[in-house]
């Protein structure tokens, strides 16, 4: 039966760290549970609400972690629970003793708190990746290219296939992630350096955003790891893992073309705010769109929402060239598209008044362009 | 038609400390509005929810305001969409010119905003103070009697007297602040410097940790009016009101007694943490009790959840005489009651099991004492 003694701030780094793939309202009762699996050198902490799972290491050679190992095991609690009660021990050391019928006692201090597990028999067998031939990506990169995408997937269940970001690898190095809701699209691409086997996987946006929060600015590099139903994100101490969406992605590259017929630089937080204020407006009115006019060398936006007022005013653009066009869209969509932009600048492309505008970068470092589908008013 | 134009930042700061007596979602609808009115010298903005309404008022002399009037007038505006409008104009001078019909536009910048507005004699008539012969507090004086025993006022409308703190004022000088909920009872007395008339009213606790947040530290000073049904409370810009309870509040001073047979005097950080692992479990146990034991000059907690588990501790005395007790009550009113005691450490007085016992802070500067009601278990 487990025993051991650990540093109880590190203990619940881990604790808390696994606790994110964890859901009290999961509709698998035992997935509430946190999974404790103890060997002569490691603790691995475990948590998953079905769709994406999480491991945690914490080795006997970690400094800091103080982990004494007396006996190995394995052992089922209640994970918010049992974390709360570790984060309440009063001393900077906790020693964790298995007694009989799976119940646990946490000793620190002049504490001692008993808590009721279950039988580790009873978790479900979750994680299936064979870990040959990775895929490196620099973390912060990956992240990068997470937020850039991510958002634009769609977030409504009736295109299920729509709700994840196309990621393919082609000719080895050619990586490049795909998000649409159909009405917004964003693409971005990078050479990646050492080459693997060529993949086309679709994976869950809201796992990828989960990835985002659960690997920090100290994990440096990630390996990633592809079977055909799930992908697995490995750091040092940090498995993550996460089901992949079945089915195929639509074909987003004949979306995109060459041509275009008005090209308009801005300055991206001056647009950004223009369409802020835009959108309080339409927001409130019926069809929720902003006119964007050009003419005459200017840009302006316009709505007008009968039941509450409407907004008039133009647009700075650093340079402007091609034909006079209005055109309306959700204002939503440029401000969501401008907030991933770091680039201080933005190039947008039109093509007419109903058909799908461009954005890219204006600094062009990235292979980065977004797609938004305008609206047709009367 | 009024007319205005005003420094944006400020005009949005007193906009937004008005916007906390509003609700958008109160049963009279004409609440969800911002009440402006402009003078010729000043701007009065008023919000209320019916139980307390807030007024703000803006002078041309104000620093900083950068308030030109050149015509004044009353309006309506919806008061969340107006404050998001104002907040996303672009430049740091906002032009407020209302037009026919009740619409206002606003010019910021390149920018042009116009909405909607109502009829300023549609706004309810609110307030009913006299403003002779105030009450003077520190407001940090005041607003630490509020903290020590808004929360241990009811918040279950069964009794609705004892959702009020019951503040009183005896021989012109004497005031006292208590609160109850019947289990438990919390009082702060203190000597004013100034004689005013005697008073006995019930103020609505919500309405007390609305005045907390409303008055911020660079408030040194409140006058404080009282009429027969409402309370106001003023500082040089803002004026808040808030409606009293009917009713008679019941007699506490009877619950306190200067006889007990055990005393014990614990640092209080060490007990509030020991009472929150105890509420960990006894949160999770039917009955929700800890059971404290002071025996052979020890004093230990004990929690047992058949459910979920135990927790036995000792929990070390600064202090402790008189005789052993065992005696059970909810965790929770303990910390609640730590959480508001400043000292370093606190006396609890007991008399015996099944009568309440008393905390006062040890280091006895103030004029305060808590009550809390055991749990009879056998």
């Amino acid at each position: 039966m487990i025993h051991f003694s650990i540093n109880k701030a590190y203990f619940l780094q881990a604790l808390n760290a696994t606790k994110r793939a964890i859901s009290s309202k999961n509709a698998i009762p035992i997935l509430s549970s946190l999974k404790l699996e103890i060997t002569k050198s490691t603790i691995t902490l475990t948590g998953s609400n079905g769709q994406i799972s999480i491991e945690n290491t914490i080795s006997i050679q970690d400094e800091n972690a103080g982990l004494l190992i007396t006996q190995p095991g394995g052992i089922l609690l209640e994970a918010n629970f049992f974390i709360n009660i570790v984060s309440s021990l009063p001393d900077v050391t906790l020693d964790f003793e298995e007694i009989e019928h799976h119940q646990v006692v946490l000793r620190s201090g002049k504490s001692e708190i008993t808590l009721k597990g279950k039988d580790i028999d009873q978790y479900p067998r979750l994680q299936e990746v064979t870990t040959t031939n990775p895929l490196l990506f620099e973390t912060h990169i990956l992240k990068q290219i997470i937020s850039q995408t991510a958002f634009a997937a769609s977030t409504q269940e009736s295109r299920p296939i729509l709700t994840g970001v196309h990621m393919t690898l082609k000719n080895h190095n050619a990586f490049k992630a795909v998000a649409t809701d159909s009405h917004r699209m964003s693409q971005r691409q990078i050479e990646l350096e050492k080459a693997t086997d060529d993949f086309d996987v679709v994976i869950p946006s809201r796992s990828l955003r989960e990835f985002s929060a659960v690997f920090g600015e100290n994990v440096e590099q990630v390996e990633v790891f592809l079977s055909p139903s799930q992908v697995l994100f490995r750091s040092e101490h940090t498995s993550f893992y996460t089901r992949l969406l079945e089915g195929n992605y639509p074909d987003t590259d004949r979306l995109l073309t060459n041509t275009f017929e008005t090209e308009v630089t801005f300055n991206s937080s001056a647009l950004r705010q223009s369409m802020e204020r835009a959108q309080l407006i339409s927001n409130a009115s019926q069809n929720g769109t902003v006119k964007l006019e050009i003419s005459n060398g200017k840009v302006s936006a316009h709505v007008n929402s009968p039941e509450v007022g409407k907004v008039n005013e133009e647009i700075d653009a650093i340079s402007l060239s091609g034909n006079d066009l209005t055109i309306s869209f959700n204002p939503t969509y440029l401000i969501d598209a401008l907030k991933v932009l770091k680039s201080e600048t933005v190039v947008i492309r039109f093509i007419s008044p109903v058909r799908p505008f461009t954005l890219i970068p204006g600094d062009d470092t990235e292979d980065f362009i977004q797609l938004i589908t305008p609206v047709r008013t009367n």
